[in-house]
């Protein structure tokens, strides 16, 4: 459907977009689950009928690339504090029904906008953009959306579609975290746990543009010289595993690395005795924000390093940061991970491009998505996943 | 030694002062420990001459009460980040020597200025002065002190002695933490842990004053209605203990009382799964404020409370309130606690008065203060004690 609408609007060659035959009926399709629960079981690929369209103030956007976050899967299951909307085919999407509503997956996404609805001005066809509301559902082809909830991509020629699908999940966390709680100054230096992850990787490369130094603490493995070297490529100070903090001498060693210098702001997604740990690597007055918890475990604190060394523990949520700030505040934000992605500051992480082919059926890709979700609970994905999801 | 100057400087009768008869030989004394350790073990009392008269810029007071902290237990253990400076008698107060320098052990007292060096334009004999320099020796009778490191007691004469020489150190913790962390408005609900500690009596009743609902958590116990009546006739909206947390009926209630209005303010002096079960009651971004942690555990919070909401872990420690302050600022604290004494809408914690009298020699002073210090720290004493050491 895309076709039809492009030809209807402009004949022009879009960056990313496929080339269709004319002749060929599409159809869009999306992941979907009728109720929350466990991803490999409650998730199936649908087709659903062309988008009329789009009504006064709203677009219809094509997807080109949908990341997979680990939250994904939370909402999916249910546990996570921000829900989709179900679509019940009574708004424009076309997508479930009245007697059997779906969610769409999916919270990230970079589209590209195939027609625009009256009264919509700064946006065109052919234009990249990000989602801004939560949870828009993106693990699809075709969605209608309101214009006020996307983003135009700044500076979107200079992009690959990678960079732009993950502009505004992991970049933005880092970035806001060594920005919100510390002013930080060149030479101080920052603290953090899984530094290996999407987040902990633009910690360090932001960082690092910004003059900070960075102790990146990541998981015992065998390979581990192969990931510091990797981290230290992006900019990473130092690298050491949770387990070297048990070790005296590898604390008194952080304390020559800093020259005495205190750690001002720690970044935590681990929680458990580990972040204890790098709890009380950090100096007085420092702030300790947590971000995620893949240990799944509580955040345990000497009550002295509150009381005496003053710290200060914060939690960090992009999705309310998004909530909270006006437009013009988000863009600039969008603009700044731009400028850095430009100057090849930063990077999107290693990843690997999923596609669910035209020549899929939907059960054979309902079941391709459901492996998937097994393959990243389970922790074998070491790589971020963008979806790529082919029309049928 | 007091008779002695206050009778060369002027016949006037002080409030609190004892007679003397000017014909007896009076010696200082004062609780010291020549090394930390435990305080039932390495306190004894001793004498020690007469002060000189004080040095330009320098006082000699005579104390009249001085209370016991847990936290003075602490210092003297040695487990405490601030330290009282060891008097070696190189100084001016007559106390150790070169070969055995001693701490006096105290923090918090009420003296009564007995001498007034050249140079001293705000201070006179006969007034009362709060220390606000930290670890200052007050267990003592009569000691030298720099004028910077007092602070004279705004409206002496609306005050007992009780009152007076418990406002430096729990008074004030309570007003900082309702004051500094959020700002709260008349109706605003506040929950504590630890609420019958002096600490949590002065929250109770500086929150009262100001129009704020509080929620009171005490340990379990016997007689828990005697002390829920205490608590609320001093000003608690609803007392509980931290057993009844674990009912979800008891967490229903205290939705009703607030009526779904979120809780701004936690103050925290226990830790541990209590305290857990505190934090989980608290609203959106909400402030959590540890101050003491009298179960000897860490502070254990879900990561999922930072993270969707927006928890924030505090420590406060007056102590350090008082480093960073400046004089005025101290001074204008310490009016805003005495005007809501003489308003009779804050008093002191029930306390005890133990007086080391002048009949009893050092020894036998010496083993009642360590029985003293056994008795607090097996937590015998629910009651604030108020020494109130005479010469002999």
């Amino acid at each position: 459907m895309l076709t039809r609408i492009l030809q209807a609007s402009a004949q022009v060659a879009l960056p990313g977009s496929r080339q269709f035959s004319s002749t060929t009926r599409v159809l869009g399709r999306a992941v979907v689950y009728a109720q929350n629960g466990d991803p490999t079981k409650v998730l199936r690929v649908i087709s659903y009928p062309d988008l009329p369209a789009p009504e006064p103030s709203s677009l219809n956007i094509k997807f080109l690339l949908s990341p997979i976050n680990p939250a994904d899967i939370n909402v999916i299951e249910g546990v996570y504090p921000s829900k989709p909307t179900k679509s019940n085919n009574l708004t424009q999407d076309g997508l479930g029904s009245k007697s059997e509503p779906v969610f769409v997956a999916g919270n990230e996404g970079l589209a590209q906008v195939t027609a625009v609805g009256a009264g919509v001005s700064n946006l065109s066809v052919g234009d990249w953009v990000i989602m801004t509301k939560q949870q828009a559902g993106t693990w699809a082809t075709d969605r209608n959306v309101k214009a006020e909830d996307v983003l135009k991509v700044p500076d979107a020629e200079s992009l690959t579609e990678a960079q732009a699908a993950t502009l505004t999940v992991n970049p933005p966390t880092a970035y806001n975290m060594l920005t919100n709680f510390v002013d930080l100054k060149p030479g101080d230096w920052v603290i953090q746990n899984g530094a290996n992850s999407a987040v902990g990787q633009a910690v360090i490369q932001i960082a690092a543009a910004r003059g900070l130094n960075t102790i990146n603490l990541v998981r015992e493995r065998p390979d581990f010289e192969v990931l510091e070297s990797k981290l230290k490529e992006i900019g990473a100070t130092h690298v050491l595993t949770y387990n070297q903090l048990s070790d005296k001498a590898v604390r008194e060693r952080i304390k020559t690395w800093t020259g005495g210098k205190p750690i001002r702001l720690g970044l935590n997604c681990v929680g458990g005795e580990y972040t204890t740990a790098m709890a009380k690597l950090l100096g007085s007055n420092a702030h300790l924000v947590s971000y995620g918890a893949m240990a799944k475990q509580p955040l345990s604190i000497p009550i002295s390093l509150f009381i005496f060394k003053d710290l200060t523990c914060h939690g960090f949520w992009q999705s309310r940061w998004y909530i909270k700030k006006p437009a013009a505040e988000r863009e600039q934000l969008m603009k700044n991970l731009v400028s850095l992605m430009k100057e090849k500051k930063l990077d999107t992480p290693e990843h690997e491009i999923v596609t669910v082919s035209a020549e899929e059926g939907n059960e054979e890709a309902s079941r391709r998505v459901q492996q998937l979700m097994q393959a990243m609970t389970e922790g074998r994905y070491g790589k971020k996943v963008l979806l790529k999801i082919e029309d049928n």
